[in-house]
């Protein structure tokens, strides 16, 4: 079995769904830093069967509304001299800032930058959010 | 430090050029799987300072000259009951049969299927390959 051992000051992003470990690692743009980081992706898990860990070393800020929305499984492990001093459960956020655009495209949000897009959770299953501006739903997917 | 401890049966790919993980992985279309994969960059090497590391738990067909092409300094390891059994280092390829096509528009292998693209390097520097057909030097980028 592939392992990672600890990092010793950084993130680890536990739980997420397999498959779902490179998608992530794109949006938080991870290929571009100077810092050490290690995807692992179909690793064996005792609750799922298998899961993708990412391992970050070093101390970043991660939008955890970012993470809820596009994987509520996720574990937030923040590491300090090899030991994890905090753990943050993810979850799918009832309220979006500017994380997607609305998709009405007559929607002020999309042509007047002072009106910046929020919008509120109607479905959870769905992923299903109604802009606070025209009232149109957006789904977002990954 | 970031580290992962041996496969069992696999492949490791070393000595990557720091920042090609991440494309190489992708190259490969590592994402697709469901064996265990990991990726590893920045992380720290004794010859070249940083280094990125992808290791494959299972024993697949890799194309040599397809890594040579993508960055010559690739150490492909073959792993076996958790020990290495076979070292290759990769080199730019001489000739080329088939990884890019020409980039003559008029070439035949453009629009003959029977006159599969096969080039000969002329620029290692460069890569800079010359269609066996038009004589058209392409050079190859990641």
């Amino acid at each position: 079995m592939l392992e990672v051992t600890s990092i010793k000051k950084g993130i680890v992003l536990d739980h997420i769904t397999s498959g779902n470990g490179l998608k992530i690692f794109n949006k938080l743009m991870l290929d571009k830093v100077d810092y050490p980081v290690v995807l692992l992706m179909n690793v064996s898990s005792k609750e799922k069967g298998r899961k993708d860990i990412i391992k970050i070393e070093n101390r970043i800020d991660i939008d955890l509304d970012f993470l809820g929305l596009i994987d509520s499984n996720i574990t937030v492990n923040i590491i300090e001299d090899n030991k994890i001093i905090d753990k943050k459960k993810v979850k799918i956020p009832s309220r979006i800032k500017g994380i997607f655009t609305c998709h009405n495209p007559r929607c002020i949000t999309n042509f007047d930058d002072s009106a910046f897009p929020t919008f509120k959770l109607v479905s959870e299953k769905h992923l299903e959010y109604r802009c606070d501006y025209c009232e149109e739903i957006t789904s977002y997917k990954l």
